[in-house]
């Protein structure tokens, strides 16, 4: 849950001034949302999001983000598009913060996966991967496979605080992806953090696909693992395979996926559980005291780390 | 900023069930409040707040704020009315709560207090109190003169460590407080919790009064203090008595207001400081670590109480 600036009358009075979006009805700060500052702004006219970027996204990356989201639009993908100010400008600047108002889009997002919803998920995630092949910006994977090893070393000596041994198994499979990471794939514009949380359903239709604050060019499959991952686990740490082969099923009949890319798949899950395990263990660790957000247990990634070294052929996940 | 508990989606759908509202299309966490989880829900008919009442409120008293509201409501008092059910309840549970739905107003709430809106919060306030005093339910005030000793004892141990000295202060102005409280002031059911936050203006015209889950029966002038005390005071501590001139004012030409009152208001002062004073030393010393909310600093109100302890009439405060 997240607030972390408070915005004044008089600036948002004069940030608003900029936009030709109606007159303030409405201002709530959102309580979801780790990254960022997000407002539901109401006017007389329309629902909106207000954002207000945090230190954890780099100013620089912000017009690869909005163009992204202004350039999915376009192509009828549902996600948020950046409202434009009276200058033509989707970023500005609020309390000394980068800032931005995007649309608001209906639906909810589930707060336990529904098998139902997998088919779905896929679908709209291969729609969005044909869609964002044709965007011609590039912006590297910061948190991709190279990144790992530094992100490690700075947690390695107090990694034991969370698990016993924990250090020495990520070194061990560290060493491991980095010796048989795939090169060649099919590559693109990708979410890279499409939790269940980021995806809106309406009527078991996904309405729309948010926060694309870590999009980034990388394997498409990538994005792929990540959501398997994230959707397809069950609470008591179980995978499902019925709702993965949804899920893959139905993104197949979207996009063409090639042999190449099914076989990199139980690769690329252990990869996307080691930088979800990675990034939760730095939060873990070094999340500042009193902090307004609890660290996500970095365990729960562990665990899914575990399972997939177990799996070398898709078809081991009811995948093939 | 709060939202305790985490509605799932089964139990939401059954929830909404109850209710003739149409069909939810969104549904945000509220960041804030901090005595309740608070969700901002719109349906395909009308936006409302959703609210699941934490340990802090007790049940008993729900009734009782929930007949408030819809008093007010029908008295034409700009506040949220309380959504009723198919089965005409307007208070039932979620997700092992006690939960309502309730109806969504426009208007900001001031972050910084402007001048211009201190009448309309005075005539607001005369307006509500004019309205209250037909509502024929009581709750007595359990934050009013008698709860104080009790509650300064579970922190007077620990006061020193918010300042040097704090528990002697208190001790005395306890005494003096409760020898000199008055008794026979006109009452009614006061708000008891009026701050910036719980009022929404659109154009500088109040157009909602929100949060009534501190109402009570107590003395009227004792809620004009309380505003006072959050309003009427610069971030730099100084007291602004045009301000306060602007606010008495308003709620004078609403509502007629004793001699007594008016003659009252140094000492109601003094106790709402303290009033406040003391919860806020409680939560700052018992707040729970790692809670998500940050208590608010107890000196603020320190410091209005000892410029409140160098009034003893209403002129020195411009209000005559």
């Amino acid at each position: 849950m997240a607030v972390y600036t408070e915005v004044t009358d008089g600036e948002l009075a004069d940030f608003l001034r900029e936009y030709d979006i109606g007159e303030m009805m409405s201002l709530k700060g959102i309580a979801e949302g780790v990254e960022n500052s997000n407002y539901f702004l109401q006017t007389d006219r329309d629902s909106y999001i207000l954002t207000l970027y945090e230190k954890r996204v780099d100013p620089v990356d912000l017009p690869f983000f909005l163009g992204l989201m202004d350039f999915l639009a376009g192509q009828g993908i549902l996600s948020p598009t950046p409202i434009h100010g009276r200058d033509g400008a989707a970023l500005r600047q609020l309390c000394g913060r980068p800032a931005a108002i995007i649309s608001f889009l209906p639906g909810v997002s589930p707060r336990r996966v529904q098998l139902r919803q997998c088919a779905p998920l896929g679908e709209a995630l291969a729609a969005f991967h044909t869609a964002s092949a044709k965007f011609d910006q590039n912006r590297p994977n910061s948190l991709s496979v190279d990144a790992w090893r530094p992100l490690f070393e700075r947690c390695a000596a107090r990694a034991h605080e969370v698990q016993n041994g924990l250090a020495g198994e990520i070194e061990a499979e560290l060493g491991f992806l980095e010796a048989n990471w795939p090169t060649d794939l099919p590559a693109g514009v990708i979410h890279a953090d499409l939790f269940p949380d980021n995806v809106f359903f309406l009527h078991d239709e996904v309405s729309g696909l948010i926060d694309f604050y870590f999009a980034c060019t990388d394997f498409l499959a990538y994005d792929l693992a990540i959501c398997l991952n994230a959707w397809c686990f069950e609470t008591d740490g179980s995978f499902n395979i019925t709702k993965a082969r949804h899920m893959v099923r139905a993104y197949r009949k979207t996009r063409n996926v090639e042999t190449e890319e099914m076989a990199a798949l139980p690769l690329l899950l252990r990869g996307s559980a080691l930088r979800f395990l990675l990034t939760r263990l730095h939060d873990w660790i070094f999340h500042p005291e009193g902090a307004l957000v609890t660290p996500k247990n970095p365990l729960e990634y562990y665990r899914k780390l575990r399972f997939h070294q177990s799996v070398s052929r898709p078809g081991e996940l009811g995948l093939d």
